[in-house]
């Protein structure tokens, strides 16, 4: 059995990759670590969890908290990763980050995405950025190594943005300076934490755009698109919240080449997804929602060609909190450990 | 391998089944039946389904329907299993009905049923209701057959009061005509069928009590509860819907018997309650909420005595299509299969 | 006009008694006080105020929240109004508080009140308790000094659950021992502050009770109830949450007194609530719900008998912020200011 | 006073104009009149109305239904108007239709708005046509005849789409090839019918697109822009829904021409709506959402620009059934019976 240690296990990524863990049959969670909300079993904290996950929370510096594991999830904002990473390396564990401290591969990117963000461009432990790889096998799966033992996590906008538009990037559907990323999310995408303007009363019925200025997600959609392109791949994105607890949905546009129709985009995606298991190809005619994501690791994808504008359209469907972060996280987990992909993450949602 | 086949499966009970049995690890779905949205895939008419269960929808008359099975689950109204529950029953299967047909053992108590809610009181099968069980383990656990092939699941709303109910009738902590269930569901226990009142518009920021002039779950409720107290036990019952998908609240008050107090009653339910692995009991104190049993077989049982008005106030969480419909179904399967109890059903929800 | 003043402009029960008073014919508002968020104007607190109240918020302290008014409403926790309204009765002005602070006529009760809710029992401004009211017209109208300049604001389940039981209990249509208040209210109950348990994504698809150990309302319903009957009547209270922002639907029973049937019920509530034209009276086939009340100063109630257990039910509907808190406010400053009470209320909410 | 005739008056835009003439200072409702649930009171209807409006509703063919009245709304879908609306103007009334009926000018665009949606081509009142005006006084005042008699209100999506690329247009600050819109309304938008797919179950926590083949707001909204442009803007638009019941959140991108900033930006909207005081515009950091508009005749534009890849973002939030609908058609009445734009109108939200 892989035994894994949560940090950060008081938040929705944290519960999202207990939750899944308990479910895998070949992994067992060893510690749970957070930094608030310690010292009480995490069924406590989470009442669903009873008799599921009783174990206690650890501060972080908790003698407990030290335990070697196989992997060990950071399911912390940016700045921590890079922090304590490096002593669970070196203890030999395997690495799973899902903040931006390792979704780039050199100290110039990320002190980029920090500048872009307003946080301090000097990464802590730069020492490791060649090592680390962009944890989105569906793009990226040659990218890691034999022995991968650091994996960045996406950001969820960036997991639905780069699954819907890397196939038009690859095969030249689109004019490069013409891309357009209109991202709706859930509100657990906020987090755990309760703030104003997601007090239910403020949220329940209302939908905003935030963050117009730029989102943190926006660097790393053009870093792997413009990788796949081999040249710069701007893009406009716009961030929205709306009253539904779990779901994105992005709706993501591109001027199509001249002499591309709809067959040719049709194509190119099923061939750019045929390997990739967890993506499933509609046509504009489906009648999908998010609702059919929901608790899943499945990106469904919705192609569609706008003749009249000549325009491509692209409308993809994640569970944010799933293959937005932690069951995208738990495929990284079985790629490095060496499983099949999709190992206790082969199951549809529930509906209603 | 069990076989079984889902009478029913476009509807939420039937869907919910499907799902279960998707994840259980002796059964396998072999047919799927319903009376409208046929000829196409489960997983049209249910996306999230798609490459889990596309199987074809036959209707009733299909010679494809008639296959027989190890087990037929009738997730169908009123009528429908008393029709077709005997051909099912002829060709060996055992049968699980979700509707009031097969929840009482002489035609006198379905003809009382019948008449409360304005259905026919004459049961199309009588003779098949001696031997049928009121499908409610853990309160009636000790009246299933040795070769159970009958069961009728129990009303969502019964279960919660039931559950709830049993171990203060059981100990005669209550009078017994001091009963009250105030009980608040979801809107999905209105079903899939698209109305006027559960519209999204209608619905949304609305709550309301309806059907005050007797809702048809309440007889079974007095039916159970009289049997375990040797007398009548009448109950006042009030059924109300808020915006909630899933989820049942039943907040169910009695009036104490002299000399009983907050520590005879924790002690009676504990007592009562103690083989029931699905039964979580909580005190006064305890911040849980439906959302801590959803998607789940759990019943969440909190356990209050007011001492200044002299009353026991239980309040009893379900999520009304699983504990209140398709797991308890499935649990029900395992049982008249030979099965532990909790096959396929032992894992806990996802939040939020 | 009548120069208004409202000291927790900040609040939904602040920016509730601001939207009434930009309508009403006779009032304006002069000044706007709170302790937080303040320093800037109103309606960049509230933007869909911009244009219609620009007004700047002063902290409590500034010399312009000094300045005197006609009227001054508390919308204010407990503890606030008895230290800072001795000073705007004495610059001549009538006051409104919503908390509990001048809900009770003698320290004795004011101490009973506070000790079942854990405050201190002493009283800041005992002086004053004799002059106040408690302001729930339809029940209290009588006790209104001809120039009463002192009104405690009813809480919001309170105000329910006495709109549906003061007439069962002034015509002694039940036993006095046996009433039973199941309430459930919206989140925006809980006031404007974020807290983890109103955050989205805890609320949104969750039901639960809450302080079962005794909630603020109750004694001011037994109070009141207590009053009318001439003896004690003690009462089971349970307050609940659902996810609608606005709206309590309380369930109200009570076991009939022998003789009384549901022709003598309806004749005592229409009896009862003649003269309250904010009344509305429904049979138990009325599909109504709190939508129907949002909004606006209307309660709704629906009367019905269960004759099979003898019990009395009534369900009350009101929009807590409005007929709950802030409306009804409104209406008691009419009242003291010798206006017609439905001035600047007579109107319906909007649907859906 | 105006004496007003709402044919339609059952769905959610004769219920929304219903309200807001209850509280217009010089119209009067007189006759209602739907096609189905008819024989009763608007009252029963819509229960929120008890003691406000309790005219009986009509069938189309009874004779109450033909007494003349000064304005006529056809709060009715495609079809009717056109049928029915020569009759009232011959009777003396002004009409103000809802539909696609009286948008267009001519028979050919008619015709090319009824091809693209697949209905008959053949208008059946095309000597109307030619006076008919497209109700959008913000970007229309200036084609309202003297007398205007005949009023098409716009569709909600397009509304919002017009009042936010209208200023960007006008004044040449987009390549008129790049527009996209990309749009999210609440549930009510699809009217008061139960339909599956927004069935509470099926809504409550799902996001889609729809109708990605062409949505019917789509060429007003082109027409318009081409008539402001004086050539062919076509638009590229995705339809979206979200659990919300009203508001429309557009997003609103397009290409900025060489040497337009932000500053040439800001000054042309704020040139153009000028005049406009139901439109106000905010920056980007802004915290708005549609929840600051709701119940409301506002358009709130938040103006933005994305230097970086040169693109203009313009977000509109209106409250689909009342800017985008009822309210907006009560504005055109105003217009065309001389009275101030905004009388009965001009008021703002409640919040939460």
């Amino acid at each position: 059995m892989i035994k894994v240690k949560v940090v950060g296990c008081g938040g929705y990524g944290g519960v999202g990759i207990v939750e899944l863990l308990l479910r895998h049959p070949q992994a067992e969670i060893q510690t749970l670590v957070a930094a608030t909300e310690t010292g009480m079993p995490m069924s406590d904290l989470y009442p669903h969890l009873k008799g599921f996950c009783d174990l206690p929370i650890y501060t972080p510096d908790d003698p407990a908290a030290q335990e070697p594991a196989d992997v060990v999830f950071f399911s912390t904002p940016d700045g921590v990763g890079m922090v304590q990473a490096p002593a669970e390396l070196a203890k030999g564990a395997r690495v799973i980050d899902y903040s931006g401290d390792f979704r780039f591969n050199s100290a110039d990117d990320y002190a980029e995405y920090a500048r872009r963000i307003g946080r301090d461009p000097v990464h802590k432990a730069p020492e490791l950025l060649p090592k680390t790889v962009y944890g989105l096998p569906e793009l990226n799966r040659g990218a890691y190594a034999a022995d991968q033992r650091l994996v960045g996590n996406p950001g969820c906008f960036a997991m639905s943005c780069l699954m819907g538009l890397a196939p038009a990037v690859a095969a030249k559907l689109v004019t490069f300076d013409s891309l357009i990323c209109d991202c709706k999310t859930g509100v657990s995408g906020a987090g755990k934490k309760a703030t104003p303007i997601h007090h239910f009363p403020a949220r329940y019925e209302n939908m905003q755009a935030y963050r117009l200025s730029g989102h943190q997600h926006v660097m790393e959609v053009e870093r792997m698109l413009g990788a796949i392109a081999g040249e710069a791949v701007p893009v406009t994105f716009t961030a929205q919240v709306v009253p539904v607890c779990r779901g994105i949905l992005s709706t993501l546009y591109g001027t199509l080449r001249d002499g591309i129709h709809l067959a040719d985009v049709q194509a190119a995606y099923q061939d750019y997804h045929r390997a990739n298991s967890f993506v499933r190809l509609y046509d504009s005619k489906a009648a999908i929602g998010t609702a059919h994501v929901r608790g899943t690791n499945y990106c469904n994808l919705t192609i569609d060609v706008d003749e009249r504008t000549r325009r491509l359209r692209v409308v993809a469907h994640i569970d944010n909190l799933m293959k937005g972060q932690a069951s995208n996280a738990l495929q990284n987990m079985n790629i490095i450990c060496g499983l099949p992909e999709d190992t206790g993450l082969h199951f549809p949602g529930a509906y209603p």
